[in-house]
């Protein structure tokens, strides 16, 4: 065994004891822990914490990490204060593990039972941001799971630092031991030896770009959720409200355009692309959006950028957008299908028929009537907060939160029944 | 790209178009097809499905393969229509897909909803029974799936000869064409080629040997959801009714012992052991049960194997029963942690308290109270057929029917809502 796989089998095994007591702490236990990592990471906010990011910024600085990069890595008072609320957010939030969702009785009189139970151990591997570190943690452990996070190497100062701070402030509230490890090794070797721990770790969730969620499915043995890019379509049918239309693409790319769930490419419907196209790209130019258009839209609004086939597959996460006018729904449909990465889609009509064909047929994580992509997120649907908006099929689809980090066991409440 | 590479992608690329259409077949169509598929294997039972099984059990004989191999691997007309049994069955169930669970309001007015749907594609790479490959379809079928069936070398015959009836009877039903594809040739490095068909296939199903299942989880980048071993125990409380306790034990010992949820190690507390074991073990070895004990077993009735500890782990699916006295139900919990699968467990008690505890505390997919671990099966709980019971945590756990072969998706429904 190497050096990697014995140090990795240890931060496993380790957390792997430490599931088995947290899968039995009270949810008042949990959630007064993650209220005391709140109060921990705003005390320590201008001194441990600030001290190790600075040393990262620095660091990063040296290393010539763009201007960006360097932003996100960057903590500042606010953004602390912004992780304890989230911690505070989620301890308030109900638990879910213990829950029996339902219970039946079957014709032998014995009574069968789903109860929700905590995962077990989940293994999250991020970049840069180092917030990530509160935000993963409070959710996997107030589902009752230990966790291993594994941030970027440009941020292992200020990770270990708040992880450190959130370890010693659980064990205060009686977490066990081991229940949160931050790794505080960079080395990409030791990700691979973790990602082979599947006896131990039961799912690993990479959170970042398209090379890294490559990378960790074709490592790992261990189950992966990915949380991957958002290439989300609004189609503008032609019976669809242009006024209504309008608003919801306007929100859809300008509100926050650097989200996963922001609006990266316009269908519309040739019936309606001579009126509404020029309104609409007269507005989103207004707000900056650059758009770059089919041949068709090119022809309705002049001086457009021509799209190229790399557009249609592009997530921008920026004031950018692609716009094409299709002939019909089944071409919206079609163009969906095969440029989008089943994250967000949503249709624009007053059509009854339009609108129930366009929820059966299109297959994304959430597939909308009438509503700004946007709205793809945990908190908007009442589900409270996420670890991310997954883009895989199996476990958990769409936004991820407390519920989708546990899993279910039967119960059986029996008097002595046999199989027969 | 190797061949096995161009072949693997051949064949995934076409069961994923299959998928989309598939998505969209009607619950008729879909149990219509199911039924086809029944007549058309008891049609061929005596022509060509005989022959070909034939010529896999003569190869078999040739290549010197057990005698209970090679009644796995025979197929009798019986065997086959219990085969077409099990597809009108699944034709009968409720169909998953297009389920809508929940719905609910959201303050700004909007209706969000959990869809369920298809899983997409799907796998199953599975050992040499030839009625898998009619089970495995009919449930991947019914659920709306293509589907994506690699059996065992050993049976590809039967196999290939079962899939193009099944393929057939489902083409006249209006199944799209590659939504049902038996994987005709043996090679391993074919098997390996189509685990790393991640972009098309959305989960793989293992089922066989725990060789098989390790092979698969180490080569896959597609999700595995493993179907391992029962490593099953019952814990034999100070507070229960002996009676009830000893017809549950031989009942999950003996009913049917090859099955992965009989019982493998009775664990019983000291203080009902003097007078439960010697009839317990009594009425086993009536039965035939070759009993292994522990040192304080081995005391209290004479005549005992001693087992040593790879007992505690064994999974015999035989006659043969591992038995240990413990101390306190904490020790039997202990016990079940360390050497147990997590597949089904058992306390036999009158105590409430102890019932609840171990509820609780036992972490397996079944977990039961006064019952046979024999009742953890998909039919018996009320799910009706199942693929296999699933030993992982994620998206599936326990016995994995219809509703596991699907996913959701959020649909949203609104009336212009944006992201403020």
């Amino acid at each position: 065994m190497t050096d990697f796989a014995k140090t990795a089998e240890t931060i496993a095994k380790r957390a792997r004891a430490a599931s088995r007591l947290m899968a039995q702490c009270s949810t008042a236990v949990k959630s007064e822990a993650l209220n005391r990592m709140a109060e921990a990471l705003v005390d320590a906010a201008e001194s441990t914490i600030q001290i190790a990011n600075s040393q990262d910024v620095a660091a990063a600085k040296e290393a010539g990490l763009s201007a960006a990069l360097i932003d996100r890595l960057t903590l500042t008072p606010k953004r602390i204060g912004e992780m304890a609320t989230g911690l505070r957010e989620v301890a308030a939030l109900p638990d879910p593990a213990g829950e029996i969702e339902r219970m039946w009785l079957r014709p032998n009189g014995m009574r069968v039972g789903r109860m929700r139970v905590p995962l077990g151990v989940i293994g999250v591997i991020y970049e840069s941001r180092p917030n990530v570190t509160a935000e993963a943690a409070g959710l996997c452990l107030k589902a009752g799971n230990a966790v291993i996070l594994r941030g970027g190497s440009e941020a292992v100062r200020s990770n270990v630092a708040i992880g450190r701070l959130l370890h010693d402030a659980g064990l205060k509230a009686g977490l066990p031991e081991g229940a949160l490890t931050v790794v505080d090794r960079t080395e990409r070797e030791l990700v691979g030896a973790l990602l082979k721990q599947d006896r131990y770790i039961d799912l690993i969730i990479p959170r970042g770009g398209e090379g890294l969620i490559r990378a960790v499915m074709e490592q790992s043995t261990i189950p992966v959720v990915k949380h991957d890019k958002g290439v989300c379509h609004i189609y503008v049918d032609e019976a669809a409200d242009p006024a209504m239309a309008q608003a919801v693409c306007v929100n859809a790319k300008v509100q926050r355009p650097g989200t996963c769930n922001a609006l990266e490419t316009l269908l519309v419907h040739r019936a309606i692309a001579p009126t509404f196209l020029p309104a609409v790209i007269g507005r989103l130019q207004q707000a900056k959006v650059e758009v770059r258009g089919c041949e068709r839209t090119r022809k309705l609004v002049k001086g457009i950028t021509a799209a190229t086939e790399a557009d249609w597959s592009a997530e921008y996460l920026d004031l950018i957008l692609a716009v094409r006018v299709v002939d019909s729904m089944d071409e919206a449909v079609e163009h969906i299908a095969t440029y989008g990465s089943q994250h967000t889609d949503a249709i624009i009509t007053q059509d009854y028929q339009h609108a129930m064909e366009f929820l059966r047929v299109v297959d994304s994580s959430a597939v909308m009537v009438n509503a700004s992509t946007r709205l793809n997120d945990g908190g908007q649907f009442g589900l409270g907060a996420e670890i991310g908006i997954s883009t895989g099929r199996l476990h958990a689809r769409g936004p991820m939160g407390l519920h989708d980090l546990t899993t279910i066991k039967y119960i059986v409440l029996g008097e002595g029944q046999l199989r027969e």
